[in-house]
């Protein structure tokens, strides 16, 4: 197997495209922007979707499905928000197909079956919610909802990659109402909470909290809380995000509530969401030049045993003693494959865990039967070890919280590397271009200044961070006064 | 609470649309013939996945995802496929939406934001997934391909019902790859009688297994498996089905695999799904004049606790006695809610939770507290007793599993006492209209017969069963020879 990866010095997009292919995660497909997500990549998303579901529900969330489709009258009711995806749309203008005349065997639209109102694949879902919500609340015994939903949706960008950017993405988007502002806005903060501890216990990315300028807001929205993270290559990628929608949806779409003391008032709204984008993150943050490096949380199988062996007797006597390896190591909730394909030799497996992220190898050869012994192989540290055999099960669970947690501590070493506070533009200048990464730097507030600084360094205002670093100063670009620090950083 | 439905015997169809929506379990949506599930439908959807899910990785299948999205010229390539949905298909043709320049504040589709080939949303996956699998299968080793997809569908129907047939609607859909004829087949045969196992022991839902007529048969297959259920209307509803495809999409495809002797041969497939749609038949299998039944294994709460009280003193000392209650009988995996609303008396609760189809109610006042017992409610037979406390738990315990058999058996019965062995025609019609169900009747075996029949009775061959009863005789139409037995019915 020829699987060896372009490095991620040489060409990072490269390495990363290439990794996604070759690791069986995604691959594009024949239409354009849209990807396959293949059973190895799924299974990680399906351990994602699994965690999150989780958290959703204990904060009080429940799941409900609506439609995929947004009736254009629908879709332009919040101004602001149509305006923001009314670029990238899939259109749905007609219903039926018919037999071409002018082609035996193929198929043309037929042209009487046009929609009377054109159909927006839903790029997000507040419109199509929101018209909903109309109907379910009449007054404050109604509020709060509380309601999530796992779903796919369009957005058709011009210049897509897998996982990243992709015209058609799979995401949660979570869409509450409630009774007064304090509370959609706690809501909002809950949920941006949620997203940060999940990314960094379950992902082991460290992220920056945040709020978004009004230039990267949300459209439609009146705050966007936002979680950032930081990539090998020193660029930043927006992982979750959580919207103060106020009250513009349910002005848009007239959902009023009677309140307790018997007055009508707008119902207060959230929206928020992580999508299949995560996957990129888990994949740039922690994979190397040998492939994927997968956290034991998100890992289809923890664990992968490799037998050696030459004769048929010694793979008995191997799987003997791997079928009693497996039930101790299952016991402890701990996911192991016995890889004994007789099609692959040894080495052949081994680039190929180690190209999947595999977190943990075992090797079991005929003197590890004689000593009593296995073989053990870190994903993350490609180190290997030889131990006792009857110290497995607690050595591997060991393992599994030691790799958890040193993935996370590794980024978040890199992210503390790379976040640079820096207080003149010459210098925000050659630190963005040296070494990238995260830039700590006052801001006057203004658009002007922010969109002149992108255009003269393509770096971006990725959030005004929810920490305690509020000292006052002057702007880097400006030297107009600033009240705080926010982060700069070219992004995804 | 005005929430009194309209009963079966005066109008089973308005029941049924009533029922659907004051139970919170769908309503329509403001997309024509799209529905939203509200979140009580779709927490017991959430359990028909979960088991289905489990039910696939169990026989070896992975997940993956493939896009929403297929290309005219892939939608048409396998032609029967094609010809099947052509006529249901809802199509993307622009990606853009603008300014309307005669309507300001409005959008209107951009003219030059036209697709160069039209997008069908897919009404099922076969074509864009036989498109990928053709990059991934060179050589036997490659295969099976075991693989399912959770997703959305969209067949632009006209007449539309709430979870029977709507225009997007949730499945699955499994699609496999095989080197031979016999594996493909088994596997077709294994995962409906997957469907069987599950419908029936989960949903509580008896069901004949058989395969369908070539008129029945799913457009590109050799075999459609299927599974009937009859609902309490004496009408039929298919409630899955897996396809056995021959080598028709590999050669629409040109997928062909290094056979282990070195030749090349066309791939062997099979497809299988279930949808929404076994809502409405888990609704109206069991469901009574006061609403939803569920068994207990479908449940989102298998029993509900309510307090009956006068003082707040009398409500701590229940609401201690529940925090008790609750914790056994989770320790034992029931599901249990505590509904201490204050802004409901318990007769509003009681109807509620009827309505909702609660497997158990339990209620407790003062007296019980003072006498040491509970009064349990059974929402299927909805009969009461007042049961000692001590035996609550091992009680709870059995009652669920007595619910969940005596439901099966219920409808068991009410399906064997509306089969009916019928050998002339006059018979037929008659049984047809006054009692409705499955008739097991002889046919000629010629679509010309299954059409007449149809056309004076309303009634379809909804499968030939795969069963012992296989004797010969003469058609209840032409009375021309028949190999055996089909079921007939009025089906939905």
């Amino acid at each position: 197997m020829s699987k060896k990866l372009t490095s991620r010095k040489e060409d990072y997009s490269k390495w990363y495209n290439e990794l996604v292919v070759k690791a069986d995660l995604a691959e594009n497909s024949a239409v354009r922007g849209c990807m396959v997500i293949k059973p190895y990549g799924y299974a990680i998303w399906e351990k994602i979707q699994a965690e999150l579901d989780r958290m959703f529900k204990e904060t009080g969330h429940q799941n409900a499905y609506f439609p995929l489709f947004v009736p254009k009258s629908l879709f332009e009711a919040e101004e602001k928000n149509a305006e923001g995806f009314a670029k990238e749309c899939a259109i749905v203008t007609h219903y039926r197909l018919q037999s071409d005349p002018d082609k035996p065997g193929k198929l043309r639209v037929d042209p009487e079956a046009k929609l009377e109102e054109e159909l927006i694949v839903r790029p997000t879902s507040e419109a199509i919610i929101w018209n909903t919500y109309k109907g379910w609340i009449q007054s404050y015994r109604d509020l709060p909802i509380l309601v999530n939903q796992w779903a796919n949706v369009v957005r058709w960008e011009m210049r897509t990659r897998l996982f990243l950017r992709t015209a058609e993405f799979l995401w949660q988007e979570g869409h509450t109402a409630h009774a007064t502002k304090a509370e959609a806005v706690k809501e909002a903060e809950l949920m941006n909470n949620v997203y940060a501890t999940f990314v960094e216990n379950f992902m082991a990315i460290p992220v920056v909290k945040g709020v978004k300028t009004d230039s990267e807001r949300f459209a439609g929205a009146e705050e966007t809380y936002c979680i950032e993270a930081l990539m090998q290559d020193g660029k930043a990628l927006q992982a979750g995000t959580s919207h103060f929608l106020g009250q513009n949806f349910a002005k848009a779409f007239d959902v009023k509530f009677t309140t307790k003391e018997g007055s009508q008032e707008y119902v207060w709204a959230t929206s928020w969401g992580v999508s299949t984008r995560l996957m990129g993150a888990l994949i740039m943050t922690h994979s190397d030049d040998n492939g994927l490096v997968l956290p034991p949380n998100l890992a289809p199988n923890q664990v992968v045993i490799v037998p050696i062996y030459k004769t048929q007797e010694q793979l008995q006597e191997i799987t003997n003693l791997v079928n009693v390896i497996m039930g101790e190591l299952r016991l402890h909730n701990i996911t192991v494959k016995f890889d004994n394909r007789d099609t692959l030799r040894p080495g052949a497996k081994f680039a190929q865990h180690e190209l999947q992220g595999v977190p943990l190898r075992i090797a079991i050869g005929p003197k590890d039967l004689e000593n009593g012994t296995v073989e053990l192989a870190r994903r993350d540290t490609l180190t290997k070890e030889v131990i006792a055999i009857d110290n497995l099960t607690e050595k591997v669970k060991g393992l599994m919280t030691e790799i958890q947690t040193s993935l996370y501590q590794k980024a978040l070493h890199y992210r503390e590397a790379h976040t640079t506070e820096v207080d003149d533009f010459k210098t925000f200048k050659k630190v963005l271009e040296e070494k990238g990464g995260f830039i700590s730097a006052h801001w006057d507030g203004t658009e002007e200044t922010e969109a002149k600084i992108q255009e003269l360094t393509k770096a971006t205002i990725r959030c005004i961070p929810m920490d305690e670093n509020t000292q006052s100063g002057d702007c880097v670009y400006t030297g107009k006064p600033s009240a705080r620090r926010v982060l700069f950083a070219k992004a995804y």
